[in-house]
């Protein structure tokens, strides 16, 4: 989502001096489409043509079947006219850094065309209550569809994190990030940065900011107010509570799961209670107990920002063969995580393959495919034999948050005996109370 | 779990004259502890102790570090005394199948024994108010761990339930079954059976018998309600809709999934409204439509009892490795179910891992890891590029779902083209329309 990969179109509608992002018209048979001219992309090539409808949805269409026509020339560029708010010097210093997906892009609302900066400029003029919360300084880390984040963006964040705190001495900071693996980072995030003495806060959107239906503005105003006044310094995703435009929810780091591809309370705590309630971006309700608070001590801070990525996750099902297993022999892996039946089962044909990874050197961990609730390997003799095996039972721990902590440990433990024991530490609430959430 | 591997206990507690089910104490320290001394396990052999302590839960001891005492001799033999009710003939005939699980053992109460059987006087002594609902017949197909389930086993419960309601003509089914894979076998027989004329209902249980928390009872009380007297003549699972002991749900096969390790509520319905409510045992309330309705015509009922179990299900996660997506060339499979990220995404890294497999004959589809929501390939370039390569988009399907359904129909479509249409045709509601959970 460069702007360099974006800035062509198909050679076809050059001929007729059309431009990226111009209105145009398609005539189809009988049907008439309009809306803005997409940029050409790699796998659609010249032979079609996309346009990005006013319903925000985009369509494509076979260029040998349609005629086009221009509606209207682009419009100037965005940001002529902006006059800069005149900001209090009192207000808090929060820092955000841009690493990708919807809520980091800029969108030009008349033409569609989104742009991956996300400047300071453009959040002050696109919200401007932020004005009013915080003095936002930005930096674009870089630009990657979430699908693509990688244990080694995560160490980028982590660091860029500790520097905009212990360098720049900001109140606070917000990580503008893509949906789809927000959890992932953010759990990456809360073992890579402990002790921290301000907020840490993730935010995305679910709907990109030209569509009526946009979440990006109130969760970007909800997460600047968590990162410049939160009493908290947690590493927190602040999203949507409800699907109406009013409330936000804070939730932990290492409990955060995306539940729903496209609704915008998609992100939901797993066997945690959320740590707060953002009422309308404007005010904070703490929920949450024994919360790290905020402090002065910039020192206390402690980066571990190594990951090591040769773990993989593993979700058993009726059937599964045991290559699904045993192809971890040959890769040169040094953990695996399995996601299990239940309590934290698996086919018990399997325990073969399981027990060669294991005399193999690789850690095994095993959490279970319900995601609520806690393994507990002692109830059935099956579980008793893996956990005799040398198996990790991951209590109430996500199976995604469970991945993200054994590559942690593996980059950061000294030997193994002592990745299982981080394994079975509680180190950022990943591991909660057992009585809690009954 | 069959009785046959469990009646030893280890050697130095038969020198104290100590028999299986015995009621023991064991003083370890300071401490004493009083339970029913369960059999020996291959696993821990003769140096450990077992009791099930009164909370149901079992804790084991090292014997060298103890000293054991008899407390009571086990108590006599379960059906005892048993008096068979007098049942009335005009109840509704109902098969009640056994699988594994919780469910479909009895739980001697005094002595935490578990049998494997299930039988008709054993349901009708533990449930007495059965013998109002329906004239039960049982048959116990085979007793194995729920996580151990197998795609065969589907098709011979498929077979199973079909022969009951052509040949023995009962007004429904109820298969007992372990919870961990219920979801998966609820779809499958979705598959395998269809247009049925009664309703084939899962149950399982959270809790054992022998726990005063237990689930089990009123679990198969509302489902042989619903076996017996539902209108409607679908697959589904009952289970307890909230943590209290009154109000259960029917939900769709498809539908289905086990979202908590431990509650009794852990059953969802996800993308879906459940089918029925059932108050308190006793009364079924409709809560959906277009359901299929209970027939006289028997011979309606389409078997399709194979399925083809060389499909992988693989979850995508940061940094997953190539090397995940491509043991599958070397395996002989034929399908894989990607559980993607948000709307149905993948790292773009492992695309020609995808595509190798799609070029060597490897039906790919896609889910979302999200669980809830639906797969849109359509929104970004890079959905875009995996529906160009031939990867089928699962719309609202559960992951788990779609693994069953590209192994029933790897099993029954005549090729690969037939393979692909009925992955997006909706046979057993695992696909609904899009809009009637926004």
């Amino acid at each position: 989502m460069s702007l360099g990969e974006s800035i062509d179109i198909p050679s076809p509608l050059k001929k007729l001096n059309l431009e990226p992002y111009d209105r145009v018209r398609i005539i189809k048979g009988s049907s008439t489409y309009e809306g803005v001219l997409m940029p050409k992309t790699e796998i659609l090539g010249d032979d079609f043509i996309v346009i990005k409808m006013d319903n925000g949805y985009n369509i494509g269409f076979r260029l040998a079947d349609v005629k086009v026509e221009l509606v209207s020339k682009r419009s100037p560029p965005l940001i002529e006219g902006y006059k800069p708010l005149s900001l209090k010097a009192d207000l808090p210093k929060v820092s955000v850094i841009g690493t990708g997906g919807t809520i980091a892009s800029k969108v030009e609302y008349k033409t569609g065309a989104v742009y991956p900066s996300l400047s300071t400029e453009d959040l002050y003029e696109s919200i401007p209550e932020l004005g009013e919360i915080a003095i936002i300084s930005t930096r674009t880390l870089f630009n990657i569809f979430s699908e693509d984040m990688k244990p080694e963006y995560w160490s980028a964040i982590a660091k860029a994190v500790a520097e905009e705190i212990t360098k720049n001495e900001v109140q606070g900071v917000v990580i503008a990030h893509g949906t789809d693996t927000m959890g992932y980072t953010a759990a990456a995030l809360s073992f890579a940065l402990q002790q921290l003495p301000v907020p840490v806060v993730l935010v995305g959107a679910q709907r990109s900011s030209d569509r009526p239906s946009s979440d990006a503005a109130l969760n970007m105003l909800g997460a600047t107010l968590v990162a410049a006044r939160a009493p908290f310094a947690e590493i927190v995703v602040v999203m949507h509570e409800g699907i109406s435009d009013d409330n936000l929810i804070a939730i932990r780091g290492t409990k955060v799961r995306k539940c729903h591809t496209s609704r915008r309370d998609a992100f939901k705590a797993i066997n945690d209670t959320p740590i707060a309630r953002i009422i309308k971006g404007r005010e904070i309700i703490v929920l949450a107990k024994d919360l790290r608070l905020r402090t002065e001590d910039r020192k206390s801070l402690k980066v571990y920002p190594d990951f090591d990525s040769r773990v993989a996750l593993i979700k058993v099902y009726p059937g599964i063969p045991p290559e699904a297993v045993e192809w971890l022999l040959h890769a040169g892996f040094k953990g695996v995580i399995i996601e299990g039946t239940g309590l934290g089962h698996a086919p018990s044909y399997i325990f073969p393959s399981i027990k060669k990874l294991i005399d193999n050197g690789i850690v095994v961990a095993m959490t279970s495919q319900c995601l609520w609730g806690r393994v507990n390997m002692n109830v059935y003799r099956t579980g008793v034999e893996l956990l005799r095996m040398g198996v990790i039972p991951c209590e109430d721990m996500l199976p995604e948050t469970a991945l993200v902590k054994l590559m942690w440990c593996l980059a950061n433990a000294k030997d193994e005996y002592e990745v299982k024991r981080l394994m079975l530490t509680n180190i950022a609430g990943e591991i909660r109370p057992r009585t809690e959430y009954q």
